[in-house]
């Protein structure tokens, strides 16, 4: 499955994007005056292979969650359990990401690749033990519900290893999450959506995401590794300890995604890099949240490195990674307003510019059609 | 008017900015992890002197048309015309600026504070001559209609004197227009609007928001003027020397804003000026588009400092004097895409932007309610 969905993953169509641009000098409006929406436009036209490409609608947020063995070396200040609360509070729609949601009228799909406490019920079955996952029929279709937010139970295991000891995943297990996150993609694209947009949830998750950028883009891993929700001096100085210890340990090789992903990723970031594979090879765009999100979208480049064309960056995260990991993969991002929350947050402050861009491209009228003099 | 409506301009509400700041500190995410979101919607609370403030739903886009006499200098190559022809297309809804509106549900209103030539019939009246502007009956209420953009005809003059001869506008012409500006922000917000965006049509009028910018800030010329359309080495040239030599010719007094916009400044950056008074003495935000308007706030702030305080700065314009205004009004923007078109385009698509920042105080469940742990 990891295999042919690479295989499917096709070059941008350069007769479309010639298109596009040809189409955006005839629109009642200076050429170049729409910056770089103009560029955005045309990737995704050259995505799509057609001029205009469609718009990106219905947006659908997934967000993948998993816990980390790495937080036994005191990389955070909180406790794990909050991994499974925040996945009731996202189920309950209480979370930034539900209200960000909301307002896009984008659909929430909470994928458990590996949350190590059990999760508590949703609002959907507000009598329910707490015992177990709260999810739909997997018998059911899926429906892209911007009011429902919808749990998926796909644990590959509780929780990574510590990396600082061990390989944080066997290669099964990486390759099992990255096509749980293909799977989720394709599910989601059969049910409509235009665009996916990349959420996560995991206490201790920028660990690994450090670990991942160090590994595939050779960045010291001072460089590579922030303060995450807002660590203090020494818990950073230990967190940069552990990714430096992890790199010398296991030695990822750039060069084999998957083997990094096992050695120094996590459950979240496997999927999130199968959920880019799947979107590109659907030729749909997948925008990119923060630091998890382009630790995740560099594993899918090493893998394809034509899904590129299928990455749109929503943000900059206040993390220093997720610059050095755009960099890498040569991406702009859309908002740079210093938010370090994940969730699917930026991505989805960045969703109004990237349908903005290609509703220019629909509808709006040529100095021809309008009678506007050009000068 | 102008003057009862600086006096009752007054500064922000502390305490609701503190119950902002409280409330964050509350919400499930990591303190700080929103950014510059946070800050934005402290400021908003400090304006409307509630906690959470309002969200700006509806919103109400404002596009000020005029021509200018600095026209005949060459300092653009785009014909006059197109000013009077791009009215036509907002009422056709078929520029950047509706297709940015629609996707918002944000209204369109199209005032014409001083087009040179008579404008075209809008779609409301196909069977119309083109001899006389589209303009709905003065008696009927203001309807914020997302569907339909409207026009305003407040002629002051058709056009301005050229600004590199004579002063552009007396001072009567120029108290004229910011009332206009005063009196949209009254009616619109009359009609419901929670949130004004500016928007801008005058071919020429990045000259006059140069030589503005220039003598409010104090910026060299050279560093106040930029490019507009996209205006070529010679006719840059041109249009640097035309705003110095205005400068040296007219001496404006910053303290003298009425002064400033009459012997520099355009209709529109005039009446847009107004719009921000108004919006300020409504407690209602204001959010800025691009060079004209930031040059337009730039007066707003000479009238009444504690204007800045309902200032949104929506973008950064690809024009050099919109980043040397901001530094001086002390706004960061919100979106930095290169965008130099114009028409409240900049302000439409970081509407989305304040929205969340807004809907977060109201939607996000706290630790408590959600029972998540803390760190």
């Amino acid at each position: 499955m990891l295999e042919t969905t690479i295989a499917a993953i096709q070059p941008p169509d350069e007769s479309a994007m010639a298109d596009a641009r040809e189409l955006h000098g005839r629109l009642t409006k200076p050429a170049g005056s729409l910056g770089a929406l103009e560029e955005l436009s045309v990737r995704l036209a050259g995505l799509a292979g057609a001029c205009p490409p469609p718009l990106p609608e219905p947006a659908a947020v997934a967000i993948f969650a998993g816990d980390h063995g790495v937080h036994a070396q005191g990389v955070t200040p909180w406790p794990q359990e909050v991994t499974g609360q925040m996945i009731g509070n996202f189920l309950a729609g209480g979370a930034v990401v539900n209200a960000f949601a909301r307002q896009a009228g984008a659909s929430v799909t909470v994928v458990d690749v590996g949350v190590a406490t059990p999760l508590p019920a949703g609002p959907a079955q507000p009598a329910a033990e707490t015992s177990g996952p709260v999810v739909l029929d997997p018998s059911s279709p899926v429906v892209l519900d911007p009011s429902t937010p919808r749990l998926v139970a796909a644990s590959v295991r509780r929780g990574t290893r510590d990396l600082a000891v061990t390989a944080a995943l066997t290669r099964d297990e990486a390759r099992a999450a990255v096509q749980t996150g293909i799977r989720i993609a394709d599910e989601l694209i059969d049910a409509g959506a235009a665009i996916l947009l990349t959420g996560d949830m995991g206490i201790g998750n920028t660990t690994p995401a450090a670990a991942l950028i160090a590994a595939f883009t050779g960045a010291d891993p001072l460089d590579a590794t922030g303060r995450g929700t807002g660590v203090d001096d020494p818990t950073y100085a230990r967190k940069v300890a552990v990714v430096r210890a992890a790199l010398a340990r296991h030695a990822p090789d750039p060069a084999d995604p998957l083997g990094v992903l096992a050695a120094v990723g996590g459950l979240e970031h496997a999927a999130l890099a199968g959920l880019i594979l799947g979107a590109a090879a659907r030729r749909t765009p997948v925008l990119l949240d923060g630091v998890i999100a382009v630790s995740a979208a560099l594993a899918a480049a090493a893998f394809a490195p034509d899904a590129v064309s299928a990455m749109v960056a929503g943000h900059r995260s206040a993390e220093p990674g997720a610059t050095v990991a755009l960099r890498h993969l040569g991406l702009d991002p859309l908002i740079d307003l210093g938010l370090r929350l994940g969730e699917g947050t930026g991505a989805l402050l960045a969703l109004p510019v990237v349908t903005g861009a290609v509703r220019v491209l629909h509808e709006v009228a040529t100095f021809d059609s309008a009678g506007v003099a050009e000068k």
